[in-house]
Parts: C-alpha cells; sequence; structure tokens
C-alpha cells in the first residue's frame, strides 16, 4: 500500500466538474493522515478542443502516465461532432494505458428506485473487455457521401486480449461468495469471434473447477437483467456487449447516477482510470443537481486497485447507510458529497 | 389481396413444431371462406442436419421462393454446434430472400405480467435491418486455435441498404398517431456506420416533416426501454442492436411468449417470412408449456403483409382479448390455440 497517492484528475466536461469536486471531496476525507495525496488537473475536454483543437496531444499522455491513478468526471458536449472527443480523448486513454478491464460493479441499493417491480436482489460486476472489439477504431468508409457508400466496422478480438480478461474475470468470480461467471457474447451469429471466446473461456475454466459458468447470448442476457438479475455474480463480455449491458445494469439498480467503473490496467504498467458510467448530462450542468455518487463509488474502486481495501469499503458502507438514511428531500451535488465526507471521515 | 394463400410453413426445432400448429389453427379460422389456403411444409432444423448434414439445399431455398409468404417457429438445438443453422438456414433465408425490414412490434397488452413497476404503456414498433451490419458472415480468423488467433467480425453497412429501411420506418411512423421516429446506433465509437445511418436518416427526415425524430445511442436506449418505454413510437436501428433490443423490448412487455415478428421483404420480390422472437426452448418441447401467442401475432403481420389487414386486427383483437379474460389458470398450447381460433372466427 503506497503512502502517497498522486492523482491525475480530467473533470472534463458538464457535469464532470460538479461530481470530481465531490470525488475528491471524499477521497481527502477518507484517505488515512499519513498518505499524502497529490492532483494535478489535465484540462481536457470540449473547451480544450473548441479553444484549441486538440483532444489529448502526446504529451499530456505522457504526463498523465505518470501518476498512480486517473479521475475522470465525464467527457461529451453536443456543440462536438459526434465521436471527436469520445475517440480522440476516452477512447484513446483507455487504449493508451491498456485498460483491458473496465469493471463495472451492479448493486442495488437498499432505498433506491429500480424500475422493476419486486425488488429483486441485485448484485453483481461486469468484467467488460476494454481494448478490443468493434471499439478498435477498424474499418472506414468508402464512396462517403454518396449513396453508394459502404461503411465498415471492424471489430478485432486476438486470443491474447480475450484469455487476459477472461482470466481476471474468473480470478474475480473465485474470491466472491456465489463463485458464478457468465460469459455473454453472441457465438450464434458472430462465429469467429464468439467461438474463440467461448473456447478461452472454457479453457480458463478447467482452472477454476469452484467457479460455476454458464454462457449466454446478449440478446438473452439483456431479458435476464429485467426478469431475473438475481441470477448473476460476474459476466465477463466485450466491449461493445459490455458497454450496452452495464448501462442497463445501471438504469435496473437506481440508474445511472449510482454507477461507478474502472479502467484497469491490472499489472499497474499504466494508470488505471476511474469513472463514473453516467456522461456530462450538459442539460443539468451548473444546476447542482448531478448526483455525486457514481463519481464517489469510482473512488472507492480507485482505492481498492490501489492497495487502500480498507478505505474503499468504508466508502462504499458509507454510500449504503447515506441512501438508506436518505428521505426523499432532494440535495444538491454538494450536499451529497459533503454528507458522504463525513460519514467516511466519522 | 390474393383470393389464395400459398404458404411455407418451417416449424423447425424444438416447440416450433407445436406453435407453427396453433399459428395455422388460428390462420385457417380467421381466412375469409374463399381465400384458398395451401400450405407445404418444409423439414428444415437440427433433425435434418443430424440426419443428411444439410441446413438449407439450394433446391429447397428456391422451392420456397414460390411461395406467398413462409412461416417459421424457431431454429436451433444445443445438439447442434452454435452457428451452424443460425448462419445456415435462419440467417440464409433472411439474407437470400432480401428481409431487409425485421419488423418487431413491442406492445404491453392489459393483463400481462412486466417485470416493470408502475406498468407503463409501451406500444412501440422496432424496424431492425435485416441484412446488413454484424450479420453479413464477413470476418474470420487467423491462427485458429492457437494463443496468436485473431478474430475479426466485420459489420458491413451500404447507403443503399441504410437508406431503404430508414425510408421503411419513416413511412411506417407517419401513419401512427404519434408519428414519432428514435434511430438508435452507437454513432460516437462506431463513427463511420453510425455517421452514414445518421446522415441518411437526416436526409430522409426532411421528406417526412409531420415525424418528430431524435437519435439515441444503443446504450443509452436500454436505459429507457426499462424506465421510460413509452416515450418510443418507431425506432430503426442496425440487425445486432435491433436483435438486442427486441429481446430486451420482449421481456419488458411480458416476455418473449408474445413477441411476434416479421422479416420483411417489401417490395414482394421474394417471399417475407413471419416468426416468433423466441427460440425453439428445447427444455419445454413437447410437454405444451409453450405460449403459441407470439406465433399467432406473427401470423397477423403476415396477414397484414399480404393486404388481409381485417384479419390482421381480428387476430390481435382476440389475443388483446384472451389475455384480458385470462385468469391466471395455465393453459396448453394448444388450449390458447383453440381459445384464439374461436375467437377469431366468432
Ligand atoms: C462515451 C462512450 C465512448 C463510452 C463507451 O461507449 O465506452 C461510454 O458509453 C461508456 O460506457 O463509458
Ligand atoms: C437465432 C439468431 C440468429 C437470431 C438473431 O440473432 O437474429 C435471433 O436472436 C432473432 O432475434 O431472431
Amino acid at each position: 500500500m503506497s503512502r502517497s497517492l498522486n492523482l491525475a484528475v480530467i473533470p472534463g466536461d458538464g457535469i464532470g466538474q460538479e461530481v470530481v469536486a465531490q470525488g475528491l471531496k471524499v477521497l481527502s476525507a477518507v484517505l488515512p493522515q499519513d498518505v499524502k495525496l497529490e492532483t494535478q488537473e489535465y484540462d481536457l475536454g470540449a473547451k480544450r478542443w473548441h479553444r484549441t483543437g486538440e483532444t489529448l496531444p502526446d504529451a499530456e499522455l505522457d504526463s498523465l502516465r505518470q501518476h498512480d491513478a486517473i479521475l475522470l468526471g465525464a467527457i461529451g458536449d453536443p456543440s462536438v461532432p459526434s465521436g471527436v472527443l469520445e475517440r480522440g480523448l476516452l477512447l484513446k486513454l483507455r487504449f493508451a494505458f491498456d485498460h483491458y478491464v473496465n469493471l463495472r460493479p451492479s448493486k442495488l441499493f437498499p432505498n433506491t428506485a429500480t424500475p422493476l417491480a419486486g425488488r429483486p436482489e441485485i448484485d453483481f460486476v461486469v468484467v467488460r473487455e476494454g481494448t478490443e472489439g468493434p471499439y478498435t477504431g477498424n474499418g472506414g468508409s468508402l464512396r462517403t457521401g454518396t449513396p453508394a457508400e459502404v461503411a465498415t466496422e471492424v471489430s478485432v478480438n486476438t486470443a491474447y486480449g480475450v484469455e487476459r480478461v477472461v482470466r481476471d474475470a474468473f480470478a474475480r468470480a473465485d474470491v466472491r461468495p456465489r463463485r458464478k461467471l457468465t460469459l455473454v457474447h453472441k457465438n450464434n451469429v458472430l462465429v469467429h469471434a464468439g467461438h474463440m471466446w467461448k473456447k478461452i473461456f472454457d479453457e480458463v475454466a478447467r482452472e477454476y473447477p469452484a467457479v460455476t459458468t454458464d454462457y449466454l447470448h446478449v440478446d438473452a442476457a439483456t431479458i435476464f437483467f429485467v426478469t431475473q438479475p438475481e441470477r448473476f455474480d460476474v459476466i465477463v463480455t466485450d466491449n461493445l456487449f459490455g458497454d450496452i449491458l452495464t448501462d442497463l445494469a445501471a438504469a435496473v439498480t437506481g440508474g445511472i447516477g449510482l454507477a461507478a467503473s474502472g479502467n484497469i490496467n491490472p499489472a499497474g504498467e499504466f494508470p488505471s482510470m476511474f469513472e463514473p458510467v453516467h456522461g456530462s448530462a450538459p442539460d443539468i450542468a451548473g444546476t447542482g443537481k448531478a448526483d455525486p455518487t457514481a463519481t464517489i463509488l469510482s473512488v472507492a474502486l480507485l482505492l481498492r486497485h490501489l492497495g487502500h481495501e480498507a478505505e474503499a469499503v468504508r466508502i462504499e458502507d458509507a454510500v449504503a447507510a447515506d441512501l438508506a438514511d436518505r428521505d426523499g428531500t432532494p440535495r444538491t451535488t454538494d450536499e451529497i458529497g459533503d454528507a458522504l465526507a463525513v460519514r467516511v471521515a466519522g
């Protein structure tokens, strides 16, 4: 466990700034006295792009690399063409820092609204592959903009990339009480990638005899997310399916305001990056309505990744207690951050 | 309106046989006396593949082509390697007969269970592209089965293919009371295909000034499916996103037992094919537990496509009335079919 924490902070766009401020507040409150927290803020996102045309210059990528971890708020603004910041900044970071484990826990906390009737018990983790699949940027277009245009998107999958994320998922499942791992893909249609995923999954499974496994097609998985979410423990899946499933998971567990994520480079060759699953929500930016809980839970994942397990648990317990004690009175971003900072310190 | 109906029937696997029998029962009951119904059954699916190694020989494809429409039960069995029947039979039919509109209505009928609390009003239609996207079978694998394997899946999208399905969706939205069309894609990541879809969508939109349009990323769309499904009227989307979204839609509208679909070739150059969204459910095959309603609703889509609008509505009304009158006593496949046959005839 390191006795200093050198954190890069990318507030980004919209509500990013506001929620990150609360994340840092809670982080300062929870850290042991003897851990020195240093933060460096990076001005990246829509404003920067409008000003300079830059999304993520190499110099800043090099600088970001020097940190223990990255806390990111949200990236994206309607004033920027779709894809520019996503590909040029967010995905560039995930790929450059080899964040091959995109970790997204889903838990239905007490006293939180779910659109599902009957309040099923929900407590699962999605291990989403983060550096391959249809996210690689392969593909292109021919005769662009004409009636004869052909546009392709290539999902690239390697045994190297699949095996490492599948291993990570098995290791996570193996230390959870239910020890269950579900592979989600679409191997009846995407046969090349799907069969490779399945084959590697089955091979690694042999090393984890205590882990129960199953396989679901992605379409069927969405059904179980709403009819039987309690059946899931750990899920491992490809980059795009993971993107879709984790938004759905967030929706059934009380909304995107509570969904945390870690873009993890498990070996620690590069800094891992933690961010709420939600976007920049420009419609509520500056109103104090943004819920910083997802960012604060992302800080817990950050602490866990860096070996501060006790502090991670303190944050998660504080969030559970805070949600349980709510009386429905609307609170501002700042008030929620304050309440959680008090709880983790106390 | 044709005064004869020359129907190809592919019962397929598992519960396919049982549900198709009920579909034909209701079809016979609803058809006007003077419409001559001729059916020809095709032995395709898992059993045939085990026996002969064939999925869909050219001679049968040619023969199928002679019919006015195809009614399909379900394809797939765990004894057949994943992908063999899907690619070799079901998708082969969709591609060979240029079923570029995969039409999937979602409606929450009265007195049906939904996993969603508060029973939102749900009545939308997904127009799923059926002949492109990641379903084209492009891609492959290199160094297959070795630790150095690379597997790709190529999503192929053409302006030709996108424009025709987008036009179909606008035309459908334009005659519905709410006149709303949502494009679902992931154009912030799949920029080549996504931008082409969006550009064509925006262009066609200009010809339909009365249709309100919006755009959602596929991940965000899944959130609205469970938190605000009443916001959707018509959705147009790519083949894979449509696959995922329509299973989720089926789940929130009372389950896959009620979800109908049409694989439509709008110009009628080839026979269109109608099938329940559900699979072959080998676990309940032969038990009489399969709900034939999805198949019967698919027969309604078939009739509408062939110009028998009044008969289509009769079936849909009968299903609504049948569901409303249910008292919860379990009914067999046959009993449900009988009840609906009586209603449409009466
Ligand atoms: C903004 C977008 C590129 C991103 C993704 O698709 O991964 C987001 O949806 C997420 O899930 O983090
Ligand atoms: C069986 C499978 C190939 C098919 C698909 O993916 O289209 C099914 O899921 C469907 O939705 O009709």
